[in-house]
């Protein structure tokens, strides 16, 4: 599948939480699939951290350009896009090509820097409604996300509970533990306290907080594997180059600061390539984003009152051995859901890669979302026409918010 | 207890793991308690990455001077002084009183820095071994230690197998995990790169690599709580100074650098109080040595094997919240140490605080350890006279090594 990025300019500006606003930015956006003739069909992809707009498929002429889900959406994969719509969205503040603190900003003709605004998980979600809303699609069949993408997939159907039939929230969480905010704040600090920082406006002097980029990214692959997947993987295995006369025997090089394990090299390189490609700012931007999502916080934690107003149908994904947002913050949006009578699937799978999971192709996870994807597109043909008349629920237009929703409490 | 540091100088060369050797160098170290006539009740506690031989007691006119176990050792507890000649000793390499980076090489006059030599857990426990006979000390009642401190426990009952007694075992593992590795490689990084190290010879420059000090703090705290107890005591609470106003509202104040999490602001204190008094080179040295310790490495991994040459008995304690060296790997050792056929107690304590929970007072802990050594101190009893004649095993003034003891395999 061939696919072309594109970029939808907004001149009004969007009122953002933090009581700013920004005006004349660009998201950046692709599209996979045919929007039916009902504009119906449409599924939206919000992204984590790492991640973009390139979803799914491959870029013309460029060898291993596919997108970062591309294993979970495509023709006749689990989100197929024989059948869906489906929209891959850069959030605001990224460095992947939507507008962010390396353009410049319109009020003072300088590069944004540290002065971009804070965005929120609200805040992404409501740029992306207003792209929806330029595509003419009012109502998403689904809206997906792993992670923070979890977290934009569960804030739409607080947000925009009327344009989203169901949510699909993979390895995600209602809020950051402790522990989560504490990673999330060494790496902050490794970067800002990076000499080559120069409090945010490293642009204008020419260089990059790579030190500090790097060490974030170290802290971020280590919470991103569990612990059994790193010793399976790598061990206490010696470094590859070394002499191969020492490596037979098993024997230490005693260095400080060489590299000595495997793993060392492996968090190096992955280290190294990101501070080559990744926004210091952005970087700040999207791990504040997600330690302030939190939407019980303004119903005195209660996740029940926080997620009453969701209208849409769920399925909640986590991963057994996923540490960093486990099974069990999943299971309390899933309590919450069904505190509000809301019509939840849940699948918690045995896999041994840690929160990575979520990025990769285990049969079973594929499975199970397949699964749901066929519910969905089986719900949108029965709404569309007289022919699955005696399968449609009561209701008619608006089928996905009949039966199996109650009441918000 | 008012204490004492004192200091034991070595002209003789030792030779290291690696191959190099160090000369004229001094152990700091403190002793409390009286060693008796046999010298048969001495007890080494060895120490972990952040402590020194200051382990309990205090110093004369120093408020808040108290050891960094002074919870287990003194007079009346757990490990008793009135009973128990107690030896602690800092380790070579470490800026808290034993020659480290920070001293003269006497073979350059320059100061070591990053040329001080890589020392293992097998140097300190030579090292350590020197000490003792330097002490008149030829055979420990019993050595200690938590975390990187009870690899050199085990390691004793290796290298000098007729030396020891018992061995105390706490919250430690028989070698580090990829992902332990992991961030003792992040925080190391964090060091080197700190432009403010110049390769380890930054006390010529007169600066200090603070930053990279702290991020390697911070990392360490998060490792040694448990994310239960972070939450419990953090939560997602917002930092304590922000205008209250905001506070009472429970809403954010939007800030991409400044505190917002009290779990934030306890990071950067923690950070900024460690970059104060902790040596960089030192960090290097002593983290490395967590990485190469692996008793097995010698034997293809087997562990049973690598324990063989023990005579000891041996108590282990691990904690049920510790992820950085969690039961399991204690119990690894508790069954490499069966399949030899040792006298082995192990007690898997039940505690909400980590890592750190072996450095803190909980009742069951405490508990075990006093009657653990309650039976060491019977032990030496019934060795010492005939007025205990009738309850001292045959074998005569080796009881230790007796009738519990199987053959090396």
């Amino acid at each position: 599948m061939i696919v072309t990025p594109q970029s939808m300019p907004f001149r009004e500006p969007l009122a953002l939480q933090s009581g700013a606003a920004i005006r004349d930015y660009a998201l950046a956006y692709e599209t996979y699939g045919t929007l039916n003739a009902q504009r119906s069909n449409a599924v939206l992809i919000c992204h984590a951290l790492n991640a973009s707009h390139h979803v799914a498929g491959a870029y013309a002429g460029q060898e291993r350009s596919q997108g970062w889900w591309d294993t979970m959406i495509g023709p006749g994969k689990p989100v197929d896009t024989d059948r869906f719509f489906v929209v891959g969205v850069n959030n605001l503040g990224s460095c992947f090509g939507s507008t962010g603190p390396m353009h410049v900003n319109p009020d003072t003709g300088r590069v944004y820097g540290a002065d971009f605004p804070v965005v929120t998980v609200e805040d992404w979600v409501n740029a992306q409604a207003r792209l929806l809303d330029a595509l003419g699609i009012e109502r998403l069949a689904a809206v997906m996300g792993g992670s923070l993408g979890g977290m934009q997939a569960l804030s739409w159907t607080l947000q925009y509970p009327q344009r989203v039939a169901h949510a699909v929230v993979i390895a995600s969480a209602p809020n950051l533990t402790a522990e989560n905010i504490a990673f999330n704040e060494v790496a902050r600090r490794a970067i800002v306290t990076d000499p080559d920082f120069h409090g945010g406006h490293f642009y204008e002097h020419g260089v990059i907080p790579r030190r500090g980029l790097r060490i974030a990214r170290m802290i971020g692959h280590i919470t991103y594997l569990s612990d059994d997947v790193m010793n399976e993987k790598f061990g206490r295995q010696l470094r590859e180059r070394m002499d191969a006369v020492q490596r037979t025997a098993g024997a230490y090089s005693y260095t400080l600061q060489d590299v000595e394990f495997q793993i060392e090299s492996y968090l190096r390189y992955q280290g190294d390539k990101f501070s080559e490609y990744f926004d210091a700012n952005t970087y700040l931007l999207i791990t504040r984003a997600l330690d302030y999502f939190d939407p019980a916080l303004a119903h005195d934690g209660n996740l029940a009152k926080a997620l009453a107003p969701a209208l849409a149908k769920f399925l909640l994904v986590s991963f057994t051995t996923d540490w960093r947002f486990s099974p069990k913050r999943s299971r309390e949006i899933v309590k919450a859901l069904l505190d509000n009578r809301r019509d939840v699937s849940y699948a918690e799978i045995d896999a041994p890669h840690g929160h990575d999971a979520f990025l990769l192709e285990d049969a079973r996870y594929m499975a199970v979302v397949r699964a749901y994807f066929d519910r969905v597109g089986k719900e949108l043909m029965s709404a569309a026409g007289p022919s699955q008349g005696a399968k449609a629920p009561p209701g008619g237009s608006e089928p996905h918010a009949v039966g199996s929703v109650g009441a918000p409490s």
